[in-house]
């Protein structure tokens, strides 16, 4: 029997010697490596922290004392030693254990992450909670270096040092966000020395602060700082102890005895802690290690070589064909510039950061420095492409609004991932954008219904002048033949796809496919639908819709988003607006919901995103609902 | 004639001998003074630079070297100095100039600013374009200590510092932020010594550097960088060095010689210096220096005494009973804590502050960590109650959803100045909140039409378990009777207030009384127009709202909000859901554009939340569009 087989919470764990720990990191890496073969996954974080993660269990009483992990996707150890190693298996599957840490999961997660930089703010609410109940125990905040470019881990670790509370933040330097990590900080992290000239350089230091006159009676307690501010200045430590933590390290993440041993000393400590661990991301699994960026979220692969088990898609995803187009179309036109929030790989922009290194800016995990330094990039002219997961973009939606929108400044939104994402589940959803763009004032929103229209929406999105934003999903595109030209769609058109005059599918984005499966159907059953493909959520079509929406009476919007506040409220609005009271609709979209983790394919289905789900709504739209049981009898 | 009089751009402002500059300043404040106690407005920021704008535009060659004020409500002396002095009295008032920097108003403004800590970003953003055009000119971002609170500050100096463009940032450092400034960074940045002290401890340390042993290379690197970080780590600098600026100071913000003696020398440095700079907030006034919280923004006052002109109003304003209730529950129920990013006074929370140091949490101006905090919080059973303004909370857009909404955490949102606000314009209004909260799951959303129900909503917040919203507007309540009992209203009920079978008039919040109003001057033209108060945006009174909906046939839905996403859109969305397509409907918000700034009272009217608004839609609505002629030759 494994030891992590006689693991069924940290309770075990801590009855193991200390000498069998290392095989225990073994094992856990192994049954990584093995599950996230299969399931896909955050393998090369996860096999970061293993060392790190027993140590933390082994030495503090988690759930007492707390563990926040920041943006959760290192924390497959820690679900292994919480009682989740039977669960682990159906990682990331529909119905299995999440990808991250989920308070409704597990009571040893003790707040659920999946966005970055979160930890410390979280933790030090947990501490000042614990502190006015009159509760004790420690709070640990685990956060990497690229979280640490988030502007909210500054704001949090600016509150909790001064405060002087029970909170141990440790640093997990990798010098890697998800992608090479950039920034002052990183550099500065970087900036070590070797331990035996740091004492002799201390202790030299003290002599020589002792050996000066004594004016007054600061130059005491200047000594004293400047003998605690000597370690940090030439040490990481610097910007900690500036903010007031007390700051140990940098130690080595893999070196179990040498962790435990100082968080042991930790453990007594009663005040902010700064611990600067050193770790190797993809540690112990060779392909990982060689290739961090993608083992970093990795699809199933072949366990001995590293190689994707995916037979290459032929057909190229949104993801590459934005990438593709904004290489050519830069190439032609020197306004264009490309900004990424650490995801250069994940939004496509690989090429063209090699191919325009001085027009290509990584601004680290930063949305929000990142949309309004493509606001300024913009007054002077240029034509800045912000390529950001519609989930993370809700960072900056403020400066969307207040920085892009307000002056009608020429920034593009490159919106990847808009919809249902899959296994990374309801944190990386991005169900909420047209909703949260489409009231902003100046705002054009765009969908692609297919790879070919984004490209031709890219070109669309350079010759406007003004904010403008382009959703489109995960995964690959439909197959379609691509214009290289890529003439510029005109602005606020759709365009009639079928005719029909019974009802009229109005769709946004890729569910056009669906719509058009739909509207098969139902002409099989004798119902002839219109199907119209909007392209534009801002400015709508008003002419094309309202006349089709007239001529059949009957309209259903298909959208994959949340209905609140979404396309198909949008078209309400827009039916309210013009008087258009005679028409019925009824909106196909996600309800009121956090969608949780499976496939792509099984949630949309599940939320009613699929031929089936539109025919439903469609039948009972134009009174035919007992259509559906004959629908469910052909297994449609 | 006096020296402002003959300034008419900053050209004019250089041909002034450095002499005769004080005397410039002087006047500049007179005209400040003069101008703001009539109009009202943020008169300490602004008098605290007086000395700094004058400097920048008598070195830098602005409009051609760009400078971007953080915040931007500390500008009004380069309104002055930019052609805007004639029209300087309009300050604030309806198609009169801006209370901030606008590039629509003025080319000397670079950017247009509102919220804080955007500087950083907006002018590197500016930096890098010029470098990729091959163009000159020093970039300058104006910054207050309060506003480096902010977590996109440091994300732009993080980014900033290492690229090395020729970036100026200068910390205005008054040591508040709108309050008393908070955080590690607040009392880090008084860490000053005496320059004799500096001077000697440098020296010394040179010689002790230069006589260690040397043993390897690296030694001499790590010499010259102990050397070049010392003069950081005992004086403010340390941080912004450690951020690759390079950094002076800190100076004397009111020493106009010493200012311009700087800012010439960095003139030539092409690289990103920091320049710290101490002011005082409302330097030159005697009320302000002695009340810089009350007159950060302030009425119009007396100028001899600094009293409001405004009689005290016996009516307390939505804020007051917010902060009211807050005090009085809190004392019965330990679980309540208030948490406010740098708004005490704004927010109503001082006595709360008072009453419970050990309950209240003021995080600086840094919203997206304050919420996060707060679910931190929640965790432990406390009930945080989360007071922004509503544009404020846009910041915290992704905390609201990802770290309170998933997890239905009971944060309670106090959003303070839902709605128009007035004079601080678009940059202010807080016309998004119901359009980007609604679709957030889990989301409770409640508006209270007066003041006894703001204090009601409060303790149904706080006997809610999930995250729940506030909105109410600025200003006075309606004077209604506060029932101090306050008892809960039932979840998702709203309140039928007047009987009537013509239509429906749907009120969210305050425009329940333009409704009752509209009502009455409906029933004197024979048409019986029922009421009701909504009270919840969701969930929504469903069975009231389409029970009436059916009777009336037409609803008109009324929302101090715009349109987009807004309630109105929710009822349209409940009525397709429901299929209650024979209900004809019509919204009463503001159109998709941003509201440009006036008194709350002429905004409104002009974006038909007024009486006569809602009687006109409601006239075109049910087909007697030609009453509205009528109503207009009656002056409704």
């Amino acid at each position: 029997m494994t030891l992590l087989k006689q693991i069924n919470s940290p309770i075990d764990l801590r009855k193991l010697d200390r000498s069998q720990l290392p095989q225990l990191a073994l094992e856990i890496r192994e049954e990584i490596v093995d599950v996230v073969s299969k399931t896909g996954g955050h393998l090369a974080s996860s096999l970061g922290v293993v060392e790190l993660t027993i140590a933390l269990h082994y030495v503090f009483d988690i759930p007492f004392d707390k563990v926040v992990w920041d943006v959760g996707h290192q924390a497959y150890a820690h679900k292994l030693l919480t009682g989740r190693r039977d669960a682990f298996p159906t990682l990331r599957t529909r119905g299995g254990i999440s990808g991250f840490p989920k308070i409704s999961e597990s009571p040893y997660d003790a707040f659920t992450t999946g966005h970055s930089s979160t930890s410390v703010s979280a933790g030090y609410g947990i501490c000042c909670a614990r502190q006015i109940k009159g509760e004790g125990g420690k709070v640990i905040s685990v956060i990497g270096d690229g979280s640490l470019t988030g502007g909210i881990a500054y704001e949090g670790l600016n509150q909790s040092g001064p405060s002087q509370k029970n909170h141990l933040v440790i640093l997990n330097d990798n010098e890697m966000s998800i992608a090479k990590n950039v920034g002052a900080l990183s550099s500065f992290l970087s900036r070590t020395f070797s331990a035996k000239y740091l004492q002799d350089l201390k202790g030299e230091f003290k002599k020589l602060v002792k050996s000066l006159p004594k004016v007054g009676d600061d130059i005491y307690q200047f000594a004293k700082k400047s003998e605690e501010s000597f370690k940090a200045f030439v040490t990481p430590g610097m910007l900690f102890e500036a903010f007031k933590f007390e700051y140990f390290g940098p130690i080595d993440g893999h070196n179990l005895e040498h962790l435990i041993d100082i968080l042991e000393n930790i453990k007594k400590l009663n005040k902010p802690v700064l611990l600067h661990v050193m770790s190797k991301k993809g540690k112990g699994y060779g392909p990982a290690e060689a290739n961090p960026v993608y083992f970093h979220g990795v699809s199933p692969f072949e366990k001995e070589t590293g190689n994707s088990v995916k037979s290459k898609a032929k057909i190229p995803s949104y993801t590459d064909v934005f990438g593709r187009a904004m290489v050519d179309f830069a190439k032609k036109d020197s306004r264009i510039v490309a900004v990424t929030a650490a995801m250069p790989e994940g939004t496509g922009l690989t090429t063209f950061a090699e191919t325009f290194p001085d027009r290509f800016f990584d601004v680290g995990i930063a949305e929000q420095h990142g949309v309004t330094f493509a606001a300024g990039l913009s007054t002077q002219g240029l034509k800045p492409v912000v390529a950001i997961y519609s989930t993370f973009l809700q960072r900056a939606y403020d400066q969307i609004l207040h920085d892009v929108c307000l002056d009608r400044h020429p920034v593009i939104f490159a919106v990847d991932r808009g919809g249902i994402v899959g296994e990374d589940g309801p944190t990386h959803h991005g169900l909420f954008d047209i909703a949260y763009l489409r009231p902003l004032p100046h705002m054009v929103i765009m969908a692609p219904a297919n790879e070919n229209e984004l490209r031709r929406m890219m070109r669309t999105a350079i010759e406007h002048d003004g904010p403008i934003a382009l959703r489109y999903p995960r995964g690959s595109g439909e197959g379609v033949p691509i214009d290289e030209t890529a003439p510029a769609l005109p602005l606020g058109k759709g365009e009639l796809v079928r005719e029909g005059n019974d009802l009229l599918l109005l769709s946004i984005g890729t569910p056009l496919a669906l719509c058009m499966d739909a509207a098969e159907h139902l002409a099989k059953m004798g119902i002839e639908a219109a199907v119209i493909n909007a392209r534009f959520v801002k400015p709508l079509d008003e002419d094309l819709i309202t006349a089709w929406a007239q001529k059949t009476g009957h309209v259903v919007t298909v959208e994959e988003h949340v209905k609140a506040g979404g396309f198909g409220s949008a078209i309400l609005e827009l039916f309210a607006r013009d008087g258009l009271f005679q028409v019925a609709t009824a909106l196909v979209g996600v309800d009121d919901l956090f969608v949780e983790h499976g496939t792509r394919e099984e949630l949309c289905e599940l939320h009613g995103i699929s031929t089936k789900g539109i025919m439903d709504t469609a039948l009972r739209l134009i009174g035919k609902p007992e259509a559906i049981s004959l629908l469910e009898s052909t297994g449609q």
